[in-house]
């Protein structure tokens, strides 16, 4: 049997996975490879820090020449995160001749367009389904498994710490800070969980994805985002009652040959594959013209679960598979975008409006009535019980049926002006 | 762009899906694919037959060595169903050089050790992502996405005639009959369901889903099966008061080294994804040592959820990624098999147990004395409130904990033949 040398840059949670991988179940990688896969250098700063693995210390060196020197190692797996050393490491292992595999998804979000081009001008390939959900190979499904679809729509929870914090918030009433708190004790939210919150970091994944699936050319902040920080209990308990749950999702979709793309929590109807992805998982909802609505599930962070993708990322690039699929996709080549985004304000939904407003009479009819001169129709109202005494600050839910955005914005600007209206309207969109 | 030559053998319900790919979105497949798809030949039976799609009538031909014969036709999709002639034109579209994409299960289940060998022989390459779970590309996923892993079980939900029959007597009442007279209606069930309904389609495909997974040599006929048409409305609801749904699995996993494989109605928590299946989807829930717990979920059958397969399938032929698959995998080759059969006496699973039985004193204890002897323990038991006239038919429903296949067949093979017992015990499986 063939043996492939191979090497690891960066040996941080996902490297510990992928070393693990090599060293200790290199019969298993050889069946399925048909070829053995040999680690010859794991590239670190620092050779003696204490470490998680029993790696032999032959294998550490802090030199990235030695694996870019040595024509032998034909293969890379990149796990240093962030945009710099990052970029450069990249394309020093371009540069002297190696298929690269990276979970790096900042990396990509930013820079990716420059990568693929030099390593396509280089014969090189880059492989990245790590960096999107992952365990979930999504990247593979949607490139290659779903090519005889135009995928018409993605609807993705892409972000464990969210997905994490909305299902304590929940299942066990905690608060926000509370459950991000149980989040960071639990190792899935970092020390700044500001890009996982506020919807940065699933952004940086819809750009990856939006790029697969419709060849958009979109930088992730040009993504309107909205965070879970400003979720509360309050809204989830709405939805439940209302039959939905609320999910960060991040969306693309086809509309009039347009692509709409935004990151934002919304309503998932409670007995929808997706309303069931608790915790740490992640999961896709795909549309494609000819396979349908099609749904990836699983755990989309974490050491072996992220390996398994690199890995399996690896495997491709061993065998030869990447190359063609880097080749045939032409990825963030000098091709033009397929799509264009779409002005968000004209994209329809069903919207979910929750006021908080001061109980006395008339309130209602004022609401309604501003709505309806929006031409926005309604689907269904909660407002609970209250007490007699007057001037309480209660919740009032309005579903509303289909409409845009752009009537929502305007009928909701001119109800915070209201004199009863204490507080901004929550509005979140409903999936259908 | 390059142009590669396909043909197409069948043009039933999914060659006609094919054809409409091939022909009406040539433009996107060359875009993935990096090359055009032309169409030469569409070898049909009887050229004159009335179809639902329009085609070229210089395309049809019903002579295979129209394709044989052309050498400039390297990849052919193959949907002739059953078992001959469908063995015969494979061996020869392998045997004049050409790559073969199929969605025929049957074929694969009874065959696959001959063709794929054949195929080595000859240095080309056998595709079948659509053989099983239809539009869900569980067969790449397994053999290509989650190549890091050693695969730990496999729970499919396999049979969209099943899943749709199982989904009417659950949600609207309806009665087995009555519930397959409207798949059969609706085009999911065939004029003869009883391959579907016996759980034989579901073993098939199971059969290969274990090779592809466990490298287990094992025919489909020698896998323990039972299907749908025992299942009684009153298990469905049953199932609902505990927290489960029914549903029929395909299940192999790896107990001891050894493989579990079965095809039988089971529960399912409410609350998990398989649970969620509706209608005529699919859903397969893989566990590996590596990714932990990945659900893959979406239309099983139906003309363009298979065609989208088949021509994913295609289009990985013609860009060489089939050929890399297909030699790295060694599918049905001389290898010896990896895992063995397990006896299922040794299996371990929760069960659920419906006794009807004559609603006299002592009954419950005489039940619960034998599971007691055979070490089964009870985690719950159900028995509704009867009126107060003796001798009525109840059913008595109990939930055990975790016992053997072993222990629970000869518990109820004693508890049978009691004189307050009505009917044969119903046995089902409880999945954690």
């Amino acid at each position: 049997m063939d043996t492939t040398k191979v090497a690891l840059v960066g040996l941080g949670t996902v490297g510990t996975g992928v070393a693990h991988l090599l060293l200790d179940e290199a019969d298993r990688l050889a069946r399925h490879a048909g070829r053995r896969l040999s680690l010859a250098w794991v590239v670190v700063q620092d050779r003696d820090k204490p470490r998680d693995i029993h790696l032999p210390r032959s294998l550490l060196t802090d030199d990235l020449s030695q694996v870019t020197d040595d024509p032998e190692i034909t293969a890379v797996v990149q796990l240093v995160g962030g945009l710099e050393p990052a970029r450069t490491i990249m394309i020093r292992l371009l540069e002297s001749g190696k298929d690269v595999v990276t979970a790096n998804k900042a990396l990509l979000a930013e820079h990716g367009p420059e990568l693929f081009d030099h390593a396509r001008q280089l014969g090189r390939s880059i492989s990245f389904d790590a960096a999107v959900g992952g365990g979930i190979p999504i990247v593979t499904n949607i490139s290659q498994c779903l090519s005889a679809n135009q995928i018409e729509s993605l609807h993705g929870i892409l972000n464990g710490t969210c997905n994490f914090v909305i299902s304590r918030m929940d299942g066990a009433g905690a608060s926000y800070r509370d459950a991000l708190a149980e989040a960071q004790r639990r190792g899935y939210a970092e020390a700044d969980p500001t890009m996982d919150v506020d919807g940065s970091d699933a952004a940086q994944k819809l750009a990856i994805l939006a790029h697969l699936a419709f060849g958009a050319r979109v930088h992730w902040q040009d993504i309107p985002r909205e965070g879970i920080d400003q979720l509360q209990t309050a809204d989830l308990q709405f939805a439940r009652e209302l039959g939905y749950r609320i999910k960060l999702l991040a969306v693309a979709q086809l509309v009039a040959e347009e692509l709409e793309l935004h990151v934002a929590p919304q309503l998932v109807r409670h007995d929808s594959p997706l309303a069931e992805v608790r915790d740490a998982y992640n999961a896709v909802r795909v549309v494609g013209d000819a396979v349908g609505r099609v749904w990836f599930h699983g755990l989309g962070a974490g050491r072996m679960p992220t390996a398994s993708a690199v890995v399996a990322d690896l495997v491709d690039t061993v065998v030869g598979r990447a190359a063609i699929t880097f080749r045939t996709l032409e990825l963030w080549s000098q091709r033009p975008a397929r799509v264009m985004p779409r002005d968000n304000a004209h994209v329809s939904s069903r919207y979910y409006l929750r006021f908080d407003v001061v109980d006395h009479p008339g309130v209602l009819a004022e609401i309604t009535g501003i709505l309806g001169r929006h031409k926005i129709s309604i689907a269904s109202v909660i407002q609970h019980e209250t007490g007699e005494s007057a001037e309480e600050i209660v919740s009032l839910v309005v579903m509303t049926h289909t409409t845009t955005d752009g009537a929502i914005r305007q009928a909701v600007g001119e109800i915070n002006v209201l004199e009863a209206v204490q507080a901004p309207t929550r509005v979140l969109r409903v999936l259908d």
